[in-house]
């Protein structure tokens, strides 16, 4: 059974509301060494037993469902193999 | 200068609505092996030249910020040390 994250993050010239929301409040929390934060989405997918071709599979998830390319980059990482208990 | 990725995801046991949506969407793209999915954040944390303890800063903000424990757990991972370019 192969798991695979999709990291869809906000392209780095796009400005990131909620990481700045983030960023204004720490020094509420006594933290101010911080220079950025910004904040996207982390995707698990778990495939069944017999899946194929997990990572292609998944890029196409990411880049027709998950991620918005205009303002959006992806990342797509196969935590397990794709043959493993197959 | 350290980066941090804090990633917060719903506990196992709590229901992924957006999770199940894109579940629900992937037969029209021909997917059909996945057996679940599930969404949640990824926090990018940039910390300044001399900031110190960033793992421990880092669970401050998750814990206090980021993640709503009752629902959420997260993780945290120091990409670069703290004291690279200090």
């Amino acid at each position: 059974m192969a798991r695979v994250v999709v990291d869809v993050m906000l392209k780095s010239e796009i400005l990131d509301p909620q990481g700045e929301a983030v960023l204004g409040a720490l020094p509420r929390l006594g933290v101010t060494d911080v220079a950025s934060v910004r904040i996207g989405k982390r995707v698990e997918i778990e495939f069944g037993e017999n899946a194929q071709n997990v990572e292609e599979q998944s890029r196409v998830i990411a880049d027709q469902l998950l991620a918005n390319p205009v303002i959006e980059s992806f990342t797509v990482a196969v935590e397990r193999g794709s043959n493993e208990g197959a």
